[in-house]
């Protein structure tokens, strides 16, 4: 892995840049901005796991360019049996993560166009995760009118985790709704809770908004309600890691906090996710994969021990919000109203 | 300010030792456990406002002896004076923090005393600050009992902020409850905050439970919608910095997040709470003073930076939970069902 700088202006999560796949680590933001050059896939599948990309959707662009470095060195190790030898790695790559959807997506989406392969396999795969790639931006500035549209002007919106340019292909996902919304002036104030224990919505979230010069003010994770009591806020707007069938929502551990707030304070709860994050294999959200991971992500901040010696954590890295609780999801294929199980068929399936 | 050192079983927050008031420095646990030592009022209201000592009843109690420096400070300066020469500093130790009703209680408790006191002021007020906490304990141990009383075996507990020896005169207010109900084998597990920015669940919190070998989960603060959602959790208990006439309880920010979720799983939500932590002059919640904090608490961790130059924060240190969010209030008077303006004033004015 090399390292390399750039300004801020052409920031992308994931870019395929001289046969590598390049990912600007987003474990040192917003302090240092150094990208990561992998040229395997099981460099490509570690970097998933440890996080030096997420969100759902950039993790599916990724795992997507991922697979095009296993089809090249799979090539070079079994020639035109590659499509074989490929699968050990593939599942690997599948494995990093278990909740992103997008994840699972991609591989299958990337998987799909081997059999019309003649030949090497690199520049046919390499065409589809650019178009994966490409797709997801146009799908994030078609979602950013479509919920912006929603936003009636002078509103005060809680955000939560990181849905921007560093979560996606580009532009953004609940921040592009964010961003359109703001340029069309219909956003007075920006509150992002700061997603303990990665601080997601601190380190990346600010940064991203800060760029963007969107006035930002965090509030620790807790401050949401009282936030809610005091203000008149308007709208919880965040991502999504899967969107299931009947419109159950897995995001980033505190969205069902934001939402149990947000109905009892009438305040609108809108999802924002590309229809790559929809699972329509499953039928309700409690059979969501839940990743957790290690407890010393709230026993330690960095290297330092925050906790006594011998405490333990409960340290899931999602949680699901039932669709009872959300008023819109928008997609690029449309908004789904509050969502049912015929609803969201009707956009995300028939759509 | 001198630094000495001490067995852990002996932890007081608050003493006094040869004519000095002693903390124990919170800000430095668990890692660290010193004590400072301080010999003026000014030193003892500073060490309020940076937090060395925290917890409503802790604070009152340090309070209480800072009087008793102050007195002595006037008594040296102003003689039998001393009655009006103490005046701006009772004021700075009054302002030192705005939102803890045992401060002023206790120092108004400990000015009731000045009118019968010939000659030197130390000794009799000395004597009336080693009552207030002496009483706490009291009150600690009694609160424990009754609201032990109300959790039935099996239970699963979340607990908010640290309301524990450290936060007290000693043993604890919620702390207190969840120590004498696992001593009554009612507890099953209990789950700690890390509450944040100050994280005093992580590192005081699940201190004190490592030390008393309660066996103790941190979360996320905003993981605990999810827990409820996912596991059978029976009570959220919590302490206060102030309760008003009405029942409406100021405590820790996240508080109301908590009894919002709560609320909405059908979970029981404590509050224990002494006698001198309400506030009978004030009606409503929304007329308390809530403290909002330097947005630097949010902005970085320690001294190093995590959100990006140019972001905000609304850091407000407490939040209201309105008395209709109440299952309970424990004090050392009685429990409070239900709390309304009526049940209040039962307990604690005529109590």
């Amino acid at each position: 892995m090399s390292q390399t700088s750039r300004p801020v202006d052409t920031i992308r999560a994931v870019e395929w840049v001289d046969g590598c796949v390049e990912l600007l680590d987003q474990r040192r933001l917003p302090k240092d901005r150094k990208n990561l050059r992998l040229k395997s896939v099981t460099q490509v599948a570690d970097a998933i796991k440890k996080m030096v990309v997420r969100g759902a959707p950039a993790i599916g662009i990724t795992a997507a360019y991922g697979v095009v470095l296993a089809a090249k060195q799979a090539f070079r190790r079994a020639g035109v049996k590659w499509r074989e030898d490929i699968e050990p790695d593939l599942e690997r790559l599948a494995q990093a993560r278990p909740t992103a959807a997008n994840l699972h997506w991609a591989i299958e989406r990337m998987r799909a166009r081997f059999p019309s392969i003649e030949g090497e396999p690199e520049m046919p795969l390499l065409r589809e995760a650019r178009a994966i790639h490409d797709e997801d931006i146009v799908a994030n500035r078609r979602m950013g009118k479509l919920g912006a549209s929603l936003i009636n002007p002078g509103a005060r919106i809680i955000t939560h985790c990181n849905t921007g340019s560093l979560a996606t292909g580009g532009f953004g996902t609940a921040l592009g709704v964010v961003r359109t919304a703001y340029a069309d002036k219909r956003i007075l104030s920006v509150y992002a809770s700061e997603t303990r224990p990665w601080l997601q919505g601190a380190r990346l979230t600010a940064w991203e908004l800060v760029e963007d010069k969107i006035p930002v003010s965090l509030i620790a994770d807790g401050a949401a309600a009282y936030l809610m009591q005091q203000q008149s806020i308007d709208w919880v707007i965040v991502g999504a890691d899967r969107i299931v069938a009947n419109g159950d929502v897995a995001n980033k551990i505190g969205t069902y906090n934001l939402a149990v707030a947000a109905k009892m304070h009438g305040v609108g709860f809108m999802v924002v996710a590309p229809s790559s994050t929809f699972d329509m294999d499953i039928s309700t959200g409690g059979e969501i994969d839940i990743e957790h991971r290690s407890a010393s992500e709230l026993l330690k901040i960095g290297a330092r021990s925050v906790a006594a010696d011998g405490a333990q954590a409960w340290n899931p890295v999602f949680d699901i919000t039932p669709a009872s609780l959300v008023d819109y999801i928008v997609t690029e294929k449309g908004i789904i109203d509050r969502p049912t199980t015929v609803k969201v068929a009707a956009v995300i399936a028939d759509g």
